[in-house]
């Protein structure tokens, strides 16, 4: 797994710019000829790429113009090559060719070499990509080079589960505070953190520097509790509740509809015994269908 | 919300074909008088819908083709949908507009009537749609006519968490079993179901017909628990594991990475930051950046 303060590796490809970054120095090889000392970052809001090359130009050129916007459909498969590249380098494999990484993503290789693309990570040609550099990429790209706390908001079943959830504390996301209404859960404990009542969000949410919100409550209190961390100012909401929310524009929603996941599969499930039985019909053995 | 048992509505427009069936009498209007008696389920595989009309073809052709397939884009929005019918229905609302389902899911009303299109509904023009046809509509199409029992592969705390939310049993998934291999967790019980030993598992898919498995395991467990749903006979996975699943062509597998939707939101984040911070850096006052 990747720790949020991974430190980016010095073994590096070039960065081919990536909308804030103007570098175009080559990687020469060799340690400490050519390669980029990669990065400073500074503030949270530019990256400063410095090399150490026999050429004299040490200091790359940074720009700063606002971040180039990464499609979302791209957006929403770094984790998952993060994840691969972070198994990878665990296995002590230090470069991947797009193939290998569709093949392990289950993705096809243009798409993986598109979607790194707009990391400005063109791999090398007959070598492919560097594991630790290409996921110091991603990880600068998802803003993955430092903590995020978040706060939950519904400590009931689901609440409770994604405080105890260990995959998001080995991803760099604390949480800061878990909150209900409900005065027979405020006081208790789950993961480690005592349920504070949802009164007490603003405070947490402003000292702790709270930007991200999770919400687990029943469908019916959902949009008031988007309300409370909006005002509170989260500025990004992961909504497990069964509701569209109406959020102000700039504030980000991603959904996570568990039992709309199980329709899709029923749909998978209800098809295959559909063209089972056609087939049957035909007199044509049974077949599965893939999804 | 839609019980899984939900009847068809009797008053329906007509259904346009979709791709089992071709039936292609107009709606009159007036009970008994052209409207189709929605809708009699042959087994799993074909949909037969009787007409009780005034022009004496009372029963609708039936073609015994497979179900023709829809794009799993459309296919990822229509529980969502649903769920908005739903609460429609809740209020009383007998029809809506494909410019109301797209306010209420967020989406445009050309991809609101692209994706109904594949479930053979097109509306009516300047009426819309019947929210509670449309409703059995999609219910019909993701096979939601019946109860799928699922099991639910680890009973740490997702697992538990899982098996307890709500929101399955409600939507007609109801828990046939809860597996591990941890021998302090089988015995227990969670969501009203006793955890079994993972050995049991092939037992209980066969004896009560489950097809769906839900993988709640650790990460290095995964593999192995989704190799015994498959054997077991499971045709669809629910993967909350954080690894790519090996699956035989044939089986549905669905991911939700909890940890990866975090790390998208987080992009938005620190590009909201980056963008203010390059807004404050040219003189102009920051602004949110919408996700």
């Amino acid at each position: 797994m990747w720790a949020a303060s991974a430190k980016p590796p010095i073994e590096g490809e070039e960065t081919k710019g990536t909308g804030h970054e103007t570098c175009t120095r080559r990687k020469r090889g060799g340690d400490g000829v050519g390669r980029p000392h990669v990065s400073e970052v500074i503030g949270r809001t530019l990256t400063r790429t410095f090399w150490s090359g026999v050429e004299g130009h040490n200091v790359c050129v940074v720009s700063d113009s606002p971040r180039r916007r990464i499609p979302e459909a791209a957006l929403s498969r770094l984790p998952l090559y993060l994840r691969v590249l972070g198994e990878l380098s665990n296995g002590a494999v230090s470069q991947v060719s797009s193939e290998q990484l569709a093949e392990l993503t289950g993705m096809n290789a243009a798409k993986v070499r598109k979607d790194l693309s707009y990391l400005g990570s063109y791999g090398t040609r007959g070598v492919g990509y560097d594991v630790n550099f290409l996921a110091y990429q991603i990880q600068r790209e998802l803003g993955l080079n430092h903590d995020w706390p978040l706060v939950i908001v519904g400590a009931g079943n689901l609440g409770q589960a994604l405080a105890n959830y260990g995959g998001f504390t080995e991803r760099g996301f604390s949480i800061a505070g878990v909150f209900d209404t409900d005065e027979s859960k405020v006081g208790g404990v789950v993961g480690g953190v005592r349920v504070r009542h949802l009164d007490d969000l603003s405070q947490v949410v402003q000292s702790k520097n709270v930007s991200i919100g999770v919400l687990a409550t029943p469908g019916e209190a959902a949009q008031t509790a988007a309300n409370r961390l909006v005002r509170a100012g989260v500025g990004s909401i992961l909504n497990f509740a069964p509701v569209v929310l109406s959020v102000p524009r700039g504030v980000s929603v991603r959904k996570v509809d568990l039992a709309g996941e199980l329709q899709i599969l029923s749909y998978y499930e209800q098809r295959r015994a559909s063209n089972n039985a056609a087939r049957e019909a035909a007199g044509a053995p049974a077949r599965v269908v893939s999804a």
